[in-house]
């Protein structure tokens, strides 16, 4: 029943990040890690990879950067079966701050950008390939792109080295039409490649959108424990976990760290289901206002919301 | 871009009503009943029909039982666009105690049953309906109904007069490739019936699922306020709307609603994605477990839960 060619990852650290400046602690990561390892959970992103130059650690956390000492307090002593992969996005790294692979407990670096950013992602993606990284490139936000756009940036890609590319719907924004739609596009136009699939749950549709990108031979799927991640967060890994038939995947472990770590961070901040991120998916704008709100005071207040944000939509 | 044909029915007084045992106040009622008027929605299901005998009022809130008194405090004095439905459970309603549809403001009774009541239910349907009701049946838990019974009711009921059968997700168990296949023989077993979808949120597919059966042609379409129900409740109304492009509805008074009514209900009762409604549903089992542990002083223990509920599976 399992196709064995699929491979999944946890974005807990990286993408739940985005919710609080990174500011987990060393055993919160080091749990997060244990768990996936002992599910054996194909890959794990620890984080970003940022130049100190471009980011203080005053205000982020130390997964906002993923030094080789940061990752080593999270790993050390633990039988690593899992992959470690960093995200990196375009213009907040610099080349040399990359360590080659030898130095680093990084399997792989996945390269976040918009379309227009298409060959400056190549270009770093090929960098960290040479460096002996496995990498990615991710093109976000993908449900605002045109399609001579998207056309465009598919070819180049195709041209590239690069093996895995990631259809993203960064706005929570599809239905699993225009998954099937895209997956089909990205694969005839990709045929050397892997693709990814990585949702927003916006509209309670990320497990299902990834579940409609599997069956279209997707095979690069990103999850996150309880879903956790920006705004209305992720495909529930342990959701992704118990629908694959993959025998070698255990949802205990998964179960246990969601109870040690994950709930009582639900009570510190607000990502899942609510009605501003589910306005602006079904708008497919990006989150941040709805974000702004949700951290207000004023969070409950969602008809005002409402009103603020289609007062130049024709949602009514 | 809409059909036309589908109807959709607000289900968030019945169904939200098992978690409290329907104590909503009038208020409560009049302003959903206002809202989902305003909205367009085509029917709204305001309880459940059961005899006084059969139940107390000191126990029970008034939405268990649908007296035409309790009705007429949600509805009077408002212009009713909106059907009205109660559901009926099989031996939880004597005959005589369905009034007469002139001295009723309910246009719709829907009868549910299990698969082996499927001839009480017709029996009962077919009684409302000779007092004039619209009627459906909403057969549940076919989860964990075997094809030969499946087969069998679904020759039964398409002998029968009920116009309206519904396809019933009880346990959140299904995945959109259930929802296809069966869906297909509903509508191929009931040429002459308008299907109908019922979903439950375990897994986070209820909207999705009910998507799909909308692609295979099911007409009639449950949801409730911010997805309200038993467990971790049903289709939310509010994504539905959202998703269904017929410029009848309205999003606006639903969003107004959820802010009003639905939110404070959010701090006493705990429907939606919790992992033990999950588990429940991953083992297609009936949610009664992982709600007696909800309603524990250990819901966040749900390891335990977990390794309870699992001991007898395959689940690891």
């Amino acid at each position: 029943m399992f196709r064995p060619q699929i491979k999944v990852m946890d974005c807990t650290v990286r993408d739940g990040g985005l919710m609080n400046k990174w500011q987990f602690s060393d055993e919160f990561v080091r749990e997060v890690f244990k768990a996936c390892n002992a599910a054996n959970i194909d890959y794990m992103e620890i984080g970003y990879l940022s130049s100190e130059s471009a980011f203080s650690r005053q205000e982020y956390g130390a997964w906002k950067f993923c030094s080789e000492a940061d990752i080593q307090r999270a790993i050390n002593g633990i039988d690593k079966k899992i992959k470690l992969s960093a995200m990196a996005d375009i213009g907040r790294i610099e080349y040399n701050d990359i360590p080659p692979k030898p130095e680093s407990s990084l399997d792989m670096v996945r390269v976040a950008c918009y379309v227009h950013q298409v060959d400056a992602a190549i270009a770093l993606a090929h960098h960290c390939m040479e460096k002996g990284y496995e990498a990615t490139i991710n093109l976000m936000a993908v449900s605002t792109v045109g399609l001579r756009d998207l056309e465009e940036a598919l070819d180049d890609l195709a041209k590239s080295r690069v093996p895995i590319i990631y259809l993203v719907d960064s706005f929570g924004a599809f239905y699993s039409e225009d998954i099937d739609t895209l997956s089909q596009k990205y694969m005839a136009s990709l045929p050397d490649k892997t693709i990814g699939i990585h949702c927003h749950n916006n509209q309670q549709l990320a497990f299902a959108n990834t579940i409609a990108a599997i069956i279209n031979g997707v095979n690069f799927l990103d999850g996150s424990l309880y879903g956790i991640g920006r705004g209305a967060g992720n495909c529930p890994l342990e959701l992704l976990i118990s629908f694959l038939k993959n025998p070698k995947f255990r949802l205990k472990p998964l179960v246990e760290v969601i109870e040690s770590q994950i709930l009582p961070w639900t009570k510190k901040i607000d990502w899942g289901y609510y009605i501003p991120y589910m306005i602006t998916g079904v708008l497919n704008q990006h989150p941040r206002a709805a974000m702004a709100h949700m951290e207000s005071d004023q969070k409950d207040k969602i008809s005002d919301f409402f009103n603020r944000i289609t007062s130049a939509t024709d949602l009514v």
